[in-house]
C-alpha cells in the first residue's frame, strides 16, 4: 500500500526524506476559488523550524516553501497543489556514523526489516522533517477552514510531567514550549535545563482544541471523526497515545458522571452542559468544542551513553553526537493542528453527500 | 464517504441497524485457500453475546451467522464472503418513547444533525449490535493470523477504577468481567453491584496484546501501524482513548528511560530490553509484543434520571428503561481483538510489496 | 485488493456465486432521504431475467430482492443499504462435468491459475447471476439519478451484425431483443433462428444515452468521467469494447469534422451544434447527452462441438449441454445502464467539493 | 474526488499545469530494490516530445527529469518518488487570447463549468504537458515489470485512416508516425502534407501488445485487468475508445468463431489457439498477448476557422494559431504504454494476495 497518501476527497500524498533534495506534498482535491500563496504556508513552517530557543536545536534550517502548481492568479483552480521545501542545510557527515547500528527509540531497525536497506543519513524517511510537507498540506486545510469560520488551536499542555494551570493563549509565544501557561513555562524551563545538562530528553502532551465544527461531522462505523483524527495524530512521529475528552479518565467514570446532558442556550440552540465527549458523540460532531490530545514521546536522540547492537550483532555502547532537539513536543504543536485540519476537512467534504436534500440543492444550483 | 468500510487490500463493508432484519458484513480480499466455517465465527460472537451474567444484560440474543458466500467445499475461494446474522429478539416497544428526545451519551442528536433524521429503534446503526459485523470479519482475519502464527488476546485491565495486578489468562473465563486477575474481579463484582443499586454504570480499560508479528509491518508516513490500529479500535463505539506502549506515561518520561535498548537473544535474533515502545517504531512493528490499550466510557443508558431536551427543544427529565448493559468492557474485549486483527491483516497484505525482491519470488513462482 | 468493491463516495459492495446461497450488494453512500423500496429495485431486476423470449434461455429464475438495511418507513437512512437475491433454481447436477475441464471463452482457467482452484459449478463468482447484484445498486443510483432529472435509457444497437436504422423506444419491449426498431428486430430473429439451429450464439452492441447531465461533472486527470464510465461498463462480463460518441470513428476523421462547435441556443444557454465528443470534454460533461456503446461477445457456452484440454492438460472435445442464452445482449441492457448510474452518482458527488463557493453554502446551511 | 490520484498499491499522484512552474508527479508504493534513476525515466520523455518531424510541432521542449526522493545510491527505498520538469518553453503570449473564448474540442468550457474559471493559459491542467507526468510514473512501472520479464510494445495501427499491413518493430523509428510499417507510413505523409496545407488535423488508432504476464492477473468483478486498463487509457486525452482482442468485431462474430480453443504447447502449458480474448478473460489474464486497441481524436487546436462562443455567449468565429501538433497519436503511443504499465504493476501487486499459500510463503521467509 502507498503509505504516504491520506484521505478520500481531500487527498494528501507527501514525499521526501531528510537528506534528499527536498521534501513536498501534492494536495489533490481542494476546491477552487480559495485565495492562497506561499505566505499562507510559510507561516505554519515557520513555527515548525528548530533553533529558535536553547531548548530546541540549533539547527537553524531556513525552510522557504513554493508552490509549483494549482494555483493562479493567487487563486487555487481546483487542481493539485504541489509544494515544496528545498533541504538547504542537512549536513550529511554528521550521521555517517549511524550507517552501522541501530538507534534505540528510531525505525532504523524496522524501516532494515521492512525493506532490506534504509537511507541511514540523519532519519531519512521517518526524520522530523517528513512533517514539514504535512504542514504545507496541513496549511491549505486550515485555510479552507477558516473560511467555514472554524479554528484550530493547539498547545503543550504539559512537558517533563508539568502540567499547565489555565489557557492563556495570549502568553504562547513568550516562552519557547508554547505554553499558554507562563508559571508553568517556568518550571519546564528550570527542568529542561537539568535534563539538558544530562545530555537526556523529555515528553510531554499536546491538547488541541477545534471550535465551531457543525454537528453531524464524521461518519457512524469505521470513518468516525475520532477515529480519523486518532489515525492522522498517532501518524506523527513520537506520539504514543490518543485520548479525546475526559480521554482515560473515563476508565474511572460512572455513567452519570460522564454523560454529558443536553440543554438549550439563550438563542434557542441545542448545547450540552459539559464536555466529557470532546466534542463527539457516535463517531459525529456534536456542535461543542472538539478538544483531544496527543502524548508525545522523548526525543531519542540524546548523547547520553546507550547500549544497542550493530548491524552485525555485536552489543555496543554509543553517544549519539549532532544536532538534535531535546524535546519534541514545542515543534509538534503546530503538525498537530495541520494534521488535526487535514483530517477535518476530508470529513466535512465527506458530510456533504448525507442528504439528499443537499445534493438537490448543489445539482439545482448549476 | 462510505463510512461503513474498512481497509485496503482486506476490505471489510459492513450493514444492519439494531432493529432492521439483521447486521452482517462482506469481506472482500481474504486469499483462497483458508478453511473457514461457521463455527469459526460463531466462537467469537458468542464471547460478545450478553445475557451471560448478571452484570451484562439479559437481551440473551441468540445471534447465529450465516455465510451466504465465498466459501467451497469448506475452503474460501477468494471471492467475497459475505455473513449475515438475523435480529431476532429485538422488541421494537421497548424503545418507542425514545423518538422524541435526545439521550445523553449517544448519537441520536448527531444522527439528526447528519442525516435529518434516524431510525430511532435501539441505537439503529449506531447500536452495540452493529459490532456483530465487525466481528464476524475479524474473526476471518484473526484465523489468517493464526496461519501466520501470529496471536492476538485482549482482557479487561481495568473497570471502575479497579485495575488487575497480573495477567493469568488460564481464570479468564471464571468471573463476568473477562479479566486475568481473580482478586481485582471480586472487587469490580462488589463495585458493580453498587452501581447497579444506583441504576448507574461504570468504564474501563481493555487491553491487547498481539504475540509474534514478524518486523517491518506497516508504513512510515500516513498508514503506520499504530496509526491504524488507532483508528480501527476507536471507531469501535464507546473508545474515548488509544495509547500503545507506555502510552501517555511517555509525557513524564525521559529518553534514557523511554528509549528500548537493543541487543540480541540467545539464538541470535535482534531483540529489546524493554519494550516502552509496545512493538512499534516508527509505524512498523519491532519484533516484540505489540501491546495497547483502548478506555472504554461507561455505557450511556442508565435508568438514573438525568436531564436532556426533546426535538421541540423543551428541557425534558428522563429515565431509560429497558434492557441495558451497566458496562460495555467485558463484552467489547472481542471486538478489539477482531478490530485489530482487520487492522493487521491489510498491513500484512500490504507489506507484501515492500521489497522487489518478494515481488520477483511472487512473480517467478507462478 | 478487493475487487469486488466499487466507487469512492458512492460505494458499491457484491458478493455472491452462481451456486451459493444467494448473491448481494451493499450499498454505503447513499444520501439520507431517498424513498426506496423493494418495488423500485425488482422493476429492473425483471428486466434481467432469463426465460423471457425463445432467445433467452428458460431458466425462469425466480429472483426476487429483500433489502435488509438502510432504509426506515420507506426512506433511506443514509446508513449502508443492503440487499439480496437468493438463488432459488441452480440445478448442480447440470454443471458436474465441467469440473474436469477449461471451457473456452469461459474464466475457468484464470480462476484456477488466479485462485489455485475453483467453485466450479456454474460460473460461481464469473456468472451472470453476479449481474444480478450490480442492478439492485445501479437501481439505487438510478433512482437518485432521477431526483435530479438525469435519465438513462439503453437499447440494443446490433446484434449478429444487424444494426438498427432508427431509435424508437416506444417499441422497445415489443421484441425480444430489446431493439428500437421493429425491422431489424424481425431480422435479428431470423438470424437468431439459424444461430440456434446451429447451436451458436452471437454478440453485438449496446448503445447507452445519458440526458440532462449538468456540465462539469468528471474529474480532468485519471477520474474523468468517460474512463469512469469505460471502467464500469467493461467490468461486466462479455464486454470486449466501449467508445464514446463517435468512439472509433474519430481514428479516420479529421479536426474540423470532429470539433464540436459551440453556439448559443434560443434560451442563452451554450449548447454544441454537434456532439461527436458524446457529451464529455476534457473527461468533464459538456452539457449534450452522454452517449456510449459497449462491445458484447456472444455467449461462450455453446453446445455445438468444441476442443479444449482438460485439468490433465489433455485435447478433449466438449458440447457444453444444459441451460444457456444463444444471446447475452438483451440482457446485458440493463446491466450498462445501471452500471453507468453507479459510476455517475459516484462523480457527481465528487463534483460538489470543486468550488469553494459550493462549500461555503453547504455549512452555512447548518 | 481528487482525480489525479491513481492506484491502489501503486500510487500515482500528478500535478502541473502548461504554464506553471512545471509538471511533476509522486509515485507511492514502488518497492525498494529497484536499480533507478534520471536516464531510465528521460528515455520514455524523449519519445514524446514535440519537434522531432514537421508533423508534429516545433515547440522543442527540452523536457528533463529530476528524481528529487525515493531513490538512495542509485536504488529505490520503498519511499515515494518524486519526480519533476520544470516548464522552460511555454510562451504565455502565444495564448492570450483565448482566455475570452470556448474552443471546439477543447476542455476549456467544461473547465469553467466545474470550477467557475480556469488557467487559459495553453490547455492548463487539461494540456498534453500533463502526460508528462504520467509517463514519468510509467517508466518506473515499466522498469519494475522489466525485472519480470513482462514488455510492453506500442505503436500506430493507424493514421487518417491509414492502417498498416503488418508490425515490423524494427522501422519504427524510421518514420515520424511510429509505425511499424514503411509502406502505409509513407501514405501517411502523403495525407498528412495535405491535412497541413489545410491547416486540419487527423486521428488515428494506437495498438499496444503486453507479453509474457502470467495468467490469473486481474480481479474478477469490478477490477477486471481489462475495465482497469480500460480507465488508464481512456483517461489520456484525445481517447475516445477503447477495445481489447476482437474489439468491436465480436458483435458480429459467433460464439464458435471467438471463443478461443484450449490446447497445450510442446513443452506441456495449457495455451490457447487463436486469442480473440486479447489475452483476457474474465478479467484475468489468460497467458496469451494482450492485445488493445485505443481510438485518438484528431488534434482539436486547428488554424482553419471555426465557428464558436465567447464567454458573452456572443457568436464568433476563430482560428487557433500557434504551435500545435496536426496529429496526436504518435506522441500519445509512450502514454498508452506507460499508462498500460502503471495499471498492470497495480494489478499485479494485488495478485499476490490471492492464494493463503503465497501469504504463507511471505511470512515465513522474513
Amino acid at each position: 500500500m502507498a503509505g504516504s497518501v491520506y484521505g478520500n476527497i481531500f487527498k494528501v500524498s507527501t514525499w521526501g526524506e531528510s537528506h534528499g533534495k527536498g521534501v513536498g506534498v501534492v494536495v489533490d482535491g481542494c476546491p477552487a476559488g480559495l485565495a492562497l500563496c506561499e505566505e499562507d504556508i510559510q507561516v505554519f513552517l515557520d513555527r515548525r523550524k528548530p533553533g529558535q530557543s536553547k531548548y530546541t536545536t540549533a539547527r537553524n534550517e531556513a525552510d522557504k516553501v513554493e508552490i509549483l502548481s494549482g494555483v493562479f492568479e493567487g487563486v487555487t483552480t481546483g487542481t493539485p497543489i504541489s509544494m515544496v521545501v528545498y533541504n538547504t542545510s542537512q549536513r550529511s557527515g554528521d550521521y555517517s556514523e549511524i550507517a552501522s547500528y541501530y538507534r534505540p527509540g528510531h525505525a532504523d531497525y524496522t524501516f532494515d526489516m521492512k525493506y532490506g536497506f534504509r537511507d541511514y543519513r540523519g532519519g531519512g524517511r521517518s526524520s522530523g522533517r517528513e512533517t514539514i510537507a504535512r504542514v504545507c498540506a496541513g496549511a491549505v486545510a486550515i485555510k479552507i477552514l477558516k473560511e467555514m469560520g472554524i479554528e484550530i488551536n493547539a498547545y503543550s499542555k504539559a512537558i517533563g510531567g508539568i502540567t499547565i494551570d489555565k489557557v492563556d493563549m495570549s502568553v504562547i509565544n513568550d516562552n519557547p514550549f508554547y505554553m499558554p501557561d507562563e508559571k508553568a513555562a517556568k518550571e519546564v524551563a528550570k527542568y529542561a535545563d537539568e535534563k539538558l545538562k544530562e545530555m537526556n530528553s523529555m515528553g510531554g502532551i499536546i491538547e488541541c482544541v477545534i471550535k465551531n465544527v457543525m454537528p453531524g461531522i464524521g461518519q457512524t462505523v469505521f470513518d468516525k471523526l475520532d477515529a480519523n483524527l486518532a489515525k492522522a495524530i498517532m501518524s506523527i512521529g513520537a506520539v504514543k497515545g490518543f485520548e479525546i475528552g475526559a480521554g482515560f479518565n473515563v476508565a474511572h467514570m460512572t455513567g452519570k458522571e460522564n454523560n454529558d446532558e443536553f440543554t438549550t442556550s439563550d438563542n434557542g440552540d441545542i448545547i450540552k452542559k459539559t464536555n466529557n465527549a470532546g466534542g463527539i458523540l457516535g463517531g459525529m460532531s456534536d456542535g461543542s468544542d472538539i478538544i483531544f490530545r496527543a502524548a508525545i514521546k522523548p526525543t531519542p536522540s540524546i548523547a547520553m551513553l546507550q547500549n544497542t547492537v550493530n548491524k552485525s550483532k555485536e552489543d555496543i555502547e554509543i553517544s549519539i553526537k549532532g544536532r538534535h532537539d531535546p524535546m519534541i513536543v514545542p515543534r509538534a504543536v503546530v503538525v498537530v493542528e495541520t494534521m488535526a485540519a487535514i483530517a477535518l476537512v476530508d470529513m466535512i467534504f465527506e458530510g456533504m453527500t448525507s442528504k439528499m436534500e443537499n445534493v438537490i440543492k448543489f445539482v439545482k444550483n448549476l
